[in-house]
Parts: structure tokens; sequence; C-alpha cells
């Protein structure tokens, strides 16, 4: 062994991560006063301390966007500056997609990419951009630990000290594990905040993690993603929201859950005070989430469904109710909305009953993708809720309720319910006989299709015809029956003869809403616990104060 | 809808969790100076901010332990504080259990309980403990946050300051976590430290978030959980660690990865530097690591093998070894290791290529478990980190390389490897017909039988015959032919004929030593890069410093 251990090259140094910290951070001193980057001098300063081929992790979050430290960046020299290597989980705003026509940055690895999608297909194909992976948001920050370590971090906070401690106020999301990987590692921290002051309401991320704060020009953009106007509900959501909480959250005992960001959840969160109230559920379902603080949440809060909710992210308009509700928020001492990105999602994943989403397309087999032909969209969370875990050891009732084997190893599954109607607007059928995905793989070139939720951990699809219990099936031919049975004048529907369905029928494979005693008639607006933004608020006692945009009044 | 809000019952108050937290901070005034406990008061002050049938999470983590807390806790008075709902990850001191015993506690909630789960399960039988739930670490975590939220938290740190600033050093694991459920829940986060100082090398976790500080009268209890001698590997050991080189960590470009505890993965440590490195892989395989600072990884470490390694913990005697390594650990800027059981566990979940570990017994379809009867031990992280997560989209060449499939749909895998000997110590067989997870659930009426790894997820099993590619199988049928074919003369074993044997190595569905053109004699000690704790010390240059049960110079 002596021999071994004297053949072994020694390494110059073990510490060239902090030396270059170090160098960096030195080669700015002139600029900066102690931690605080003066507002005017951010580009300057970012041209000292990211260096090309540099890994940038930029917080392009859900909703908070770093977005004065994204538009700095897009303006730094490129014959400085070139080829870095971003990490953004949320592809949001146009310079995100600059610096790559700019020549700044090269290949990017995110999670989500909506409002760019577009765009982003084209460039990918146009050669101006190299893709690295699509993923979860929470595989995502794993690789920040693993194989996409940052060398520098450029994040988003309400406020900061001198000394660099953080205030995240009700929008942390995902700033503490972004600066984590980076801090811990020897690399850049640079935060831009709304404002310096000597006093925090609160320290969500300690002062010894960050290098540089910069005031920016204005607040870092937050956008209202998860505010939906009932108005915009229709009778049909309702339908499909009842049946929802007849036959899936009643049946199963669901009691923890997620929900995604469309009308036709906004639908069941407004029926629990009315519907599920007449069914006499409250108490007995829905008590524990894994949510941002949706508005139309707050008529259930009022009427005592909610024990509590642990949020990713805030919403705009929210901040007042959440603190006036504390029993029901996770909140700081200060009271405003502690939220984590992080820590929800591994809650989402592993903790909770149910997920529930919808989708642009699906298959035969129950398959999903909201990434269609051009459109290079990702999915931010859905795939990590959206699954069976399958390092799940605990159970629950609704858990339990999924077992369907006398195999002494049979355990129970997550509830993943994918609601839809048969046909998206412009008349495209949601069910068809090959995903876009597929393509979408060969065009740009991936390594796998991109798909968002498997068929194989969809439990429940859920349409305006009805409910098929897909985790009740054993082969993948009733499967398909029971798919076909819900799926409309689609492609995958309408394959079903009378007989065939009033067995799928018998056998409880699906039901229809007269199988749930629901009167499709009943299905009528006048149900929801509030039909407009502008009686949430009156539900909220002036509380809740929605943006501009929502407002009517 | 007016009257709808009308007809609900205003509740009195939404801060009635903040309102019972300020009456027990303030019933304390008396005791506390500001936030500091003095030591000799802790019961007392125990008695006052404890109440009865109170969620109560303690420490008690792989490695560190709130030993200071958990001990005050056992001493409390049991008129005044009874029927708690204890929340530890890892049960692993006397007293976690006589906390039922003294009927101060009643229920619990836990991951694993290795060294206490013989009188776990006894107690459990008697009827004097009633068991929640089995979890894996994270979920466990997530659960905080849903339906286990915490009252009350007791941690602890190294170090805080008088404004409940802490220093959790080396040793941050689970600690932050438990903290932020309490903390914005208007719990109440009471942390034992071993010292209180005004300067603190870094923050942990800031001050806002903590409401008591003790100085415990002794340092907590730290076990070095991950330390193995070399001197205990044995020849065997080393030939299933050639094989798990050659014929699965270059097979597949094993990049990144998570290794168990067992003296199997430190023989592959050990041989990275010798063996890996006569077949010319370094730098192509294990350069991204979850996992905690082994010793035995210093010989690929001081090779240059590493690139990095993330943390779940620390590990008793490596300070100064990590310190001087910066360049491939997370450490803060004061120089010291930064651990997270949170991070590194969904790191491992989702971010790494292959997970390998051990178990107790495995069936014929490769499930498996360390849950044996009378021993109710659970699985900390296994189940986490072994398994294949649903939720991952991206790639890495390992992952795809276990694509079996041409379906347009079809994905990687995640490798999850078994390693195992066919018999345990005292020649009880491996391999059995039946998990005895079977008859533990049926004994001590758990909802499903307690499974640590499921075979579905398994992508490779190993023992000293040979390697069973179950990825490879089609069929069950193939799956058992190649699992029988390495399980040696155990009840699974020895059921094919040379002929089939010959046709499962020639499909390449297992492979022997010489199929990987490895000789059984070349299997020596002298191929580990350190023999000996010793050897290991020197690797280091001094640098290591091993607790005094492994030193025998």
């Amino acid at each position: 062994m002596e021999t071994l251990k004297q053949a072994v090259t020694k390494k110059a140094s073990w510490t060239t991560r902090l030396e270059e910290k170090q160098r960096r951070v030195e080669s700015i001193k002139g600029l900066a006063d102690g931690k605080v980057i003066p507002t005017d001098s951010i580009v300057e300063a970012m041209e000292n301390l990211i260096l090309p081929h540099d890994r940038v992790v930029l917080e392009g979050n859900n909703q908070k966007q770093a977005s004065f430290l994204s538009e700095a960046l897009a303006q730094i020299n490129s014959e400085k500056v070139f080829d870095l290597h971003m990490i953004i989980s949320s592809i949001s705003r146009p310079e995100h997609l600059d610096l790559f026509e700019y020549g700044i940055a090269k290949k990017v690895d995110f999670a989500y990419a909506g409002p760019q999608s577009l765009r982003m297909a084209q460039m990918l194909e146009d050669g101006q951009l190299t893709m690295g992976e699509i993923h979860t948001y929470i595989e995502l920050y794993g690789r920040l630990f693993i194989d996409l370590i940052p060398s520098v971090a450029l994040v988003a906070a309400d406020k900061a000290d001198r000394n660099g401690n953080l205030y995240t106020g009700p929008n942390t999301e995902e700033t503490p594990t972004l600066v984590e990987a980076a801090a811990f590692r020897d690399g850049i921290v640079i935060v831009q905040v709304n404002e310096l002051t000597d006093e925090l309401p609160r320290v969500d991320i300690p002062g010894s993690w960050v290098d540089f704060v910069v005031v920016a020009d204005q607040p870092y953009e937050l956008e209202p993603l998860f505010t939906r106007d009932p108005r915009h509900i229709t009778d049909i959501q309702i339908l499909q929201a009842m049946m929802i909480i007849r036959g899936i959250y009643e049946r199963h005992q669901v009691q923890s859950l997620n929900h995604g960001i469309g009308y036709n959840t906004a639908a069941i969160e407004l029926l629990l005070p009315t519907y599920g109230e007449s069914l006499g559920l409250k108490g007995k379902i829905c008590k524990h989430w894994a949510l941002n603080p949706h508005p139309t949440l707050i008529p259930a809060i009022e009427s005592d469904w909610v024990e509590s909710v642990h949020c990713f992210g805030g919403e705009v308009g929210m901040e007042k109710y959440v603190e006036a509700r504390r029993d029901v928020f996770f909140t700081g001492p200060d009271g405003s909305l502690r939220s984590n990105r992080t820590l929800c999602q591994m809650a989402g994943q592993y903790a909770v009953d149910l997920f529930i989403g919808s989708t642009l397309q699906m298959d035969h087999e129950a398959n999903s993708s909201t990434v269609t032909r051009g459109r290079l969209a990702g999915y931010g969370g859905a795939p990590n809720m959206g699954h069976n875990p399958g390092g799940r050891r605990h159970s629950s009732s609704a858990w339990l309720n999924m077992m369907t084997s006398e195999d002494p190893l049979a355990r129970g599954k997550k509830l993943v319910v994918q609601v839809v109607e048969t046909f998206q607007n412009g008349n495209k059928p949601v069910f068809i006989d090959s995903l876009d995905a597929i393509d979408v793989k060969r065009d740009s070139n991936l390594a796998t299709a991109p798909v968002m939720i498997y068929g194989e951990d969809v439990t429940h699809v859920v349409t305006e015809d009805g409910i098929a219990y897909l985790y009740k099936t054993d082969s993948m031919e009733k499967r398909r029956e029971a798919l076909s049975a819900i799926a409309g004048v689609t492609p995958v529907g309408l394959k079903q003869s009378p007989a065939q369905i009033e067995q799928l029928r018998g056998e409880g494979l699906i039901a229809y809403p007269e199988d749930l005693q629901i009167r499709r008639t009943d299905a009528k607006r006048s149900l929801l616990a509030a039909k407009s933004i502008e009686e949430i608020v009156e539900w909220s006692d002036g509380l809740y104060e929605p943006p501009a945009k929502f407002r009517s009044w």
C-alpha cells in the first residue's frame, strides 16, 4: 500500500474552488460596499463574478423571478462572458432565451418552459441553444448537489440587511435550495432584493450563505399563477367536480391532496362548502393540502374544511388573508407565509393521498403529456406528484383503498387522477392514438419521449362522461375499454358497444354521473360557493386583495 | 352566496396555535434567560412547554442524537405530561422507548429502529406502545408538513448564540427540516447545544426559527456509523466488489451513486484505486456521490477518482479531512462539512444512477427486507434510494442503459443493486421462499408487509456466485431462473440444470466471475488500497482521526 500511495500524484491544491471564488470576489472589491453591489454596477460586477463556461443557476421560479438579475445577465458583454450552462427551473421570461441568442449562454437544463415553449423549440431546431435535460423540479434540485453543482446562483428575495441575511417572505419558493447548492460548494451567491434594511421581519436565509446583495430597480416579477376567476368555471367542470367529490374523494376517503392549476380543480374547491357539505363530508375529506394559497380555497377555509395548507410558493394578493388565517397556513413569527417548493414537492410526492391534474393529450393507455408538437413545455412538478412513489412505506385509508390484490406483499397506491374534457378548445381531441411527445422526441433528438404522467401511475381518469377506475382493471385490455368508455367521440372513445358499457358499469370499472347519484341537470354554477373574484373577496372579509387584472368592480 | 357565507359559523379565533404557543412560552419566563434555558431547569421547562397528547418530533437521527433532550424528556412527570405522540426518525437510544414504559408517550411514527428493534417489537406485542407507521426518512419528513405537523421539536446543534442562531457544523443532518416544520406552524423549537457562544463559525439555522436553547450536560451523542474497518473485509467481499466494478459500474457507465453501509460496498471503495485503476476506469465511473464521508473512500479521493460528495450527515473523525479536501465536499465558509439529510435523500432518489445495498432476506422475486421475526427494524433511507423513481424525467448514460424495450414511450431505469452472500452468519440462508415480513405483518397487525426493496425495482443481484441481470429478464419465470442461478444452495438456489445455467449465461442474464474475466483466485485482500484503519489514516496524511474504538495502534 505504501508504494501505491506514493505512486499517486499529489494534487497541487484541494481548495481550487475556494481560491477561484476569492479571486472573483476580490476583483469587485472596488465596486461593492461590503456585500452590497450598487444597483447600476450589477452588469460590471457580473462580468467579473461570472466566467465563460460557468454553470449558473438562475431563479426562474414557477412564480417568483429574479428578473433584475436575468435582465442584467442579458446585458453583459458576450465577449467577456460566453457559453454559460444555465439551470433555470422555469424558463418564463424573454431574456431567459435572449441569453442564448446573444451567445452569453449555450446550454440549458430546466423543468418548465410554459410561456417560452414555442420559442424554445424553435431555437433548439435552429441550433441556437443546446438542451440538457427536461426535469421535474425536485430532480433538478437534486442534481444541484450531484452533477449539476452551480458555480454561481442568481436569486431573488424581498429584503436583505447589510450582512446578507435574507427575508424571502411569502415567496420563499426554491430560493433556499438554490442558495444552499452554491453557497456550500464555494459558489458565488448573488441576491437581488426589493429593499435593503437594518431590521428584517424574520431571517429566511442566513447571511453567511450569501456573497452579494443588490437592490433591484424594481421589485422582482411575481405572477398570480394560481388565481382562477370562478366566472370562467363551466357547468361541465362543475359536473366533473361533483363526480370527483362523490366518486373519488368520498369513496376513497381522501384526506390529504394536491390540486393542479386548472378551473376543474378550482371548481372542486368551490363545491366543498356547498355540494360537499350536503353530502356530510366536512371533516372526513380534504383536510390537509400541499397547495399554493389558492383564492378559490377561501370559502372552504372559512367554512372550516381545511386543517392545514403547506405551500410551494405564495400567491399575489393572498398575503393578508394568509396572515389572518394563521392556524391554517405555515407562517413565520412575523405572520407572513413560509413557502418552500422543495419541501412541498417532497410532501406532495410522499405524504399526500392524491394528486389531481389535467393534460393536453392522453393515449389509449392513459399516458399523457403537455408537450405537444412545436412546444417544449416541460412539466414542472406534475410528474413528481403524479406518480405512485415506489419508496413510500406508510399507509393511509385512501392508499390502502387502492389495493386490489390478495398477494401477501400487496401494497396500496397513491391516487393519481387526470381530469380532462374529451376535446380541448379548438375542437382538438384530448384522447388520441399516439402522443405528440413521440414526434417531439424524434424531432428534438431527445433520449426519451417527454411523457408527463405515465399511464401505469394513473388510477382514475375523469371526463364529462364519467370516471374510469383504472386502478381496478386487471388487464391492459380492460384498461383500454374503461378509458374508451369515457373518452367521448375521440379516436380513443366510441369503441364500446352498449352491452360492453353496461358490463363495465356493472363491474364498477366506470361510473357515469347517474351511477354516483348525480343528476347532470344539478351541475350548475349556482352550486359554486363563490361565482366571482368579488365574492371570494367577500368570503375573505376583504383580506384577499386580488391583482388589478382580476378586478371587475 | 351571501346566505351561505352568513350561515357559516365564524371561528372564534384563527390564531389558536400562536396563542397556545405564547401561553406556554410565557409560562417559563421565570425559568429562562431570554431564549436560554439553564441546563438544570430543562425538565421543569419541558413540563411547562409540552402538554399531554402533543405531537413531539425528537431528533433521533441516523447519527446525531438529541440525547440530552431525550434523557430530560424521560425524566418529566408523567402525571403532568402523558400520551405524547412521538416522531423519531431513528429510534436509537434506550430512553426513546423508556418514554413509553413510563406513560409519557403513547404512539410513535418512525423510519428506523436498528438498535432498539427487538425491544420495540416486544413492547408492541405487550401493548406498551402504539405504532403509527414505518417510513423512509423523507416520507416521514414530508408528513411533518401535511398530517404529522409537530407541536414541539427537540433537536441538537453544535453551538448557538443568545439569539438562537445555530451552528450545526458537519452534522446538520435532519435538523433544519424538523425545525422548519415546527417553527413555521407556531410549534415550539427547543435546541440542545454543546456550547453557547457569541461568535458562530457560520449560521446553519437562523435564530428566528428557534424558541429556546439549552446547553447540554455533555455533547450530543454521535455514532461513527459509516466507519468500516478494512481488516474485516473478506476475500468473498473483494470478489463481489470486483464483479460489481466490472459487471455493473463499468458495463453501465455508472457516474453517480450511493453506497450502503456494508463491508461489501466498502470493498468497492477500496478497490477503485487498485483494480479500478488497472481497468482504466478513473474519470469514467464513480465521479459523483451521495454518501456520508466514508473513511474507506479516502484512497479513492486521494487518487483523484472523486469529483464530488454530498452528505446526509457527518462521520466522526472525518472533520479535518473534509475541511482539507474542500474541493470534493460541500463545506461552509468556515470550512466544515455541510450535510443535509433531506436534500441528500432527495438527490439520492432522483439524481444518481445507482443505489447499492444489502439485505437479510430475499425471496424468489427479489423482494427483500431487513425486518425479520421479532425485529421491527424499519429501513431508514434504503427504500427511498432503492427504487426506480417514477417521477424522474432526465436521462443519463447508465439510466438509458437499462432500457430493454423498443416501445416509443420506453424509458430508462435507476440501477438498484442488491449485494448479499447466499448465507448470513449462523448459516441462515438469505434466499428464502417467503419473507419474515409477511409474518411480521400478521403478528404486529401492520397494514402491509414491511418490505424494504420490492423485487420489481431491483435491476441486479450480486452474490459470491455471480451477477443476475434482472433488468434484462422479460418474464417472471426468467427472473426467478436468473436469481436461482446465483442463489447457491439456499431454498431459492440449486434449481437450474447445468444446461439451463449455460443458457442463462449465454443470454447474458447471469454472469459468473469468469464471464467478467475475473479469476476467483485474484480476489485477495492485497488488492485493497488500504487494509486497515491505520492505512486509511496514512492515506489521509493524518487528517482522518478515527475514534478510539477503531484504533489498534
